[in-house]
């Protein structure tokens, strides 16, 4: 099904600010792979693909983009509400899928798309929980692979982002699926991906409204905080925020029988220090994608390979599979419920 | 009721690893202070007093000691379960009194000191909460007064010990009253503080046994982690571990609308760092008494200070009051009832 | 004279590891380039280049690859003794030229490829000190153009390398020119960089042999320290070493009327922390190539870009200058001297 | 000689700012510790002395306190012109003797004061080169003592201060010997105790002067760098400023042949850290006795303890000795020599 030239011809869809870059590691830094066509219903945003990519052919809609014959994978950033049916009508059409998380904030709706992608074995469906692929993330999952902590069997995690004064998370609380199904649910998949996949039993989660009040009258928070019990006693903590001064601070511990990791605890900007009369500091990532850029192109790699892989045999999976996205969802919800009821949810 | 030299005649009760150390503080290391008096009924640590404190005279029998007119305040360090009666029995006597937390592991003795307490307001009583007097907590607590984070609304506090092959603690958990109320006591009392002393409104607990397996039949954990929502919006989180391969691991963050301060997040046991093919490190202090020996110093210190201060009129308080031990019990209580119930404990 | 599509037509020259990696990244990773060319005398990295890059006409002669009129720029990672030489007759052939770093060991020859230079005003011609590309250096530099830490007057910077039990670098100092010539001509053109290009008045150097006594034969140390002396009271101070037991510890400080930078103070492999019973520890970056991958990325697209703007009007440089070369080779060359003489050596 | 209890009797002689904080230290924080009597030419700081500490003898004049028969040693905090007489003088008058650094800034006084104490072998005289006492140090050398670094052959180590716009340091000038002397002479102490008391052979020093103008009346710098060659191959990088922006930033670096140790490379004020707008700081030491306040006390604390030993029979050395001090002034002496004349000065 790959291009004689042995690269995966790949379709990105959807071309805002996180779909621009995608489109342009797919197109200039991933051996192996060709961006061959994009698709936007945004007329700029084609535009800004004719200049910026190597001459993709350009659709405004995603139909077309499934009917193109010389696209092998589509690569989907765009809004949470179409990832589902766009997955299934990829598969569908033959095509191996990327789509970034969530995979459907509707449980139902992940159990559709998980059943219609068990009947195609052979294509590639990867949710984008990018932290996985992040070198630092990585480098911790090998180690606990490795036995370097022991058993791991305790989770920290947190994603928070500096304060937006322009509040447009805010106006998007509509639809984000409050605080823990937006934010949380990096750390919900990367708890399970540390401590071995295991399932969820119980959470409890609470939450305040430090800055935003605005995001009352949509049952949401812009700070929470939850427990996530897992199977084995296996325990999970998680921190999410919208309103930190610092920066984008994103960061995890894992904490084993025999030691610990921790994974970006200080967000440094880069390796550079500052001494002045405040003291000695360093600056901080502004935004996930600063502190994340890597990540995004190192899963565009391993997507590329894992599917370059599929005439070998058995399929590679490359990242967090249709399952694991079900499960994160299933717990981000629950959490929700927990912040709503102020009791614990049992799954 | 001080001696004529103006000095602040000491007695200390308990005579353990804890209370030799705050002994030899008291007896050379607070200008005002003299250790005037010691009590233990075990005659080897009579003895270590003889040889290690500057002539004090020695009880085995703390009755003997309330009688002592030559002493001005008593210093508890005593096991927990005695502290309730002995701190009444001390302001019966007309003494000062410093003692060691828990105030006590029972609500009701706990209201029962409160009360009579409430009788002789001219004598100080403290509950050691000693992060209180560590200059890094202190800074951070000055910080947050003079407005550097904007108004504080998350506290999240850790105290991990470092794992003890010994097990002394599983033989402890008996008498205990379990990780919360044993370790995660200091946390809560540092969230209120920090805070503003805000009162629980919920909690919710979860723990996991790693490695002492013992613990199970006491309904104790050796990992525990809680979420704890008080008035106002406020939170804290709270972690609790036996089982650290590193060392006392013992820090807090707070976190506001303008900023954050952590305290102690490295657990530095001093300014060295080791270059060496495994990378570069630090040590880390191995227990509470490293990290905190300062602490109890500046507890003492500021106890000390503030008797000397009561002739001036109002009576001035160092560390936290008796109603603060009451709230941290109460708290620690409820973490506990959490874990055994798995259910959210409103207060 | 570049391709119709636009993209600067390049040939490698040297295939060796940093060749390698060199050509790899303008392959793939440089937007405006195209690799179409690549030259080695030995075949097994002709093979490797066949299999590696795409599709890249080879030469194993280098006048063969000048003669080729679709390479608008060489790009030369060959053994230091050519560089003077090759750039010459790249820039006589017509082609921009980017070399490896050091220029030359020999001042006159030096000054031989400046004359040259200086003829051919419209190409290109930079010599490959990577650090200047370093995100985190970079961000340092823009920090005092802006005046962050006031008047700049002292730089002390690093080049350390991770013990070579293999001693390679015994056999190579023969031709190295010296731990000053290889690895310190880094430092310096790093302080000339943030201190504002001074010329050097005065320079002192000394040295140790503390694991490789073969090194004693050619006059070199595996240790070295020194002093620079620049105009206008700036200063500088060199450490190198070849015997680092964490790694390659590269890093500098610049100090200045109004604060001080530190650029890679601690060498961290990456974000990851490992708590165990040796304290907290980070991994370290084991070679100059997993501390600077992305300088010499960043090398390659400015170099590409500064090229790309040659239509424009004035040539645009990226990187150092062959003057900046020459000048951190009579210093690198002042060092070696006042290591052998025991005496400061005047410039 | 002692007194009947067995603690040490002390005259503690000048009172200005670092001899208050001696003479608290000794008064109240030192088991074996009598401080009996003060000597200060100045009213006011005797006057201070009776208020602040536990009824000393009061003398102006230092003859006087010399004849005082119940003072077994002296501990001299006075001007550095005064220091090797007065030790003499002690040293006749059968009294222990701690003296401030620098023993002199005249080589043959140094001479001098070496040839007398010759001859009072039983009696203890100390320089106070207080960081062999600071606990980070202490570490530091023991752990090279216990072979973690392997064969230490290099120390880097600075002694820098934060810029005092008062300039009280410019009108110190003509009595402080200049920069390294005053300074250095720290840095100097350190390397030669962690590198096993070599003797120095050839050293090179430069310097800047940043922001003091007024020194360059006195041939002295505000910023100043030097290396020294010590025999057998070992090496010390110095460097001295009065001009930092952040605080007192004094710190060492031993590097051995197995690893290297760090020694308070970011001067921490305290274990705060703070995540604001401008990233994550912390606070750093305002002055060397905000650094060093633990090194005085410990310092005074092994004065004692090596004194009360003398009983025992051979004595004991706490800290520097009179020879130490006479090669760190002879190494000073040289580097302002070479910051003169511009030429490496062999000793």
């Amino acid at each position: 099904m790959m291009a004689a030239t042995g690269r995966l011809r790949l379709g990105v869809v959807g071309l805002g600010r996180l779909g621009k870059r995608h489109a342009e590691n797919l197109a200039y830094r991933v051996p192996g792979a060709a961006l061959v066509a994009a698709c936007s219903p945004v007329e700029e945003e084609r535009a800004w693909a004719r200049e910026a990519l190597p001459e993709p052919r350009l659709y405004d809609d995603y139909a077309d983009l499934l009917a193109d014959r010389d696209v092998d994978a589509v690569w989907l950033v765009t809004p949470s509400s179409l990832h589902a049916q766009q997955i299934i009508d990829a598969l569908r059409a033959g095509k191996h899928v990327f789509c970034e998380k969530p995979l459907s904030l509707d449980l139902a709706e992940c159990e559709r798309v998980l059943a219609e992608a068990a009947r195609y074995p052979h294509l590639q469906a990867t949710i984008g929980f990018m932290r996985r692929f992040d070198p630092s993330y990585k480098d911790a999952f090998d180690k606990i692979q490795s036995g370097v902590i022991g058993r791991p069997f305790l989770v920290r995690s947190q994603t928070t982002d500096q304060n937006d004064t322009d509040g447009f998370f805010v106006r998007f609380a509509a639809t984000s699926g409050g605080i823990f199904l937006d934010c949380t649910v990096h750390d919900i998949d990367v708890a399970r991906w540390l401590l071995g996949r295991p399932r969820a039993k119980r959470v409890f989660a609470a939450g305040a409204v430090a800055l935003h009040e605005g995001l009352r009258e949509f049952g949401d928070v812009d700070n929470g905080v939850a427990i996530c019990e897992f199977e084995d006693g296996k325990l999970a903590m998680f921190y999410a925020s919208r309103t930190q001064a610092h920066g984008n601070d994103t960061h995890s511990e894992v904490i084993g029988t025999g030691g610990a990791l921790a994974i970006g605890r200080n967000p440094r900007a880069n390796r550079v220090e500052i001494y002045d009369a405040t003291g000695v500091r360093n600056e901080c990532t502004a935004t996930f994608f600063d502190r994340f850029e890597d990540a995004f192109l190192y899963e565009a790699r391993a997507f590329v390979d894992a599917v370059g892989g599929v005439g070998a045999g058995a399929r590679v999976q490359a990242g967090a599979t249709l399952a694991d996205a079900l499960e994160a969802t299933r717990i981000g919800m629950a959490l929700r419920q927990s912040l709503q009821s102020g009791e614990a949810v049992v799954l």
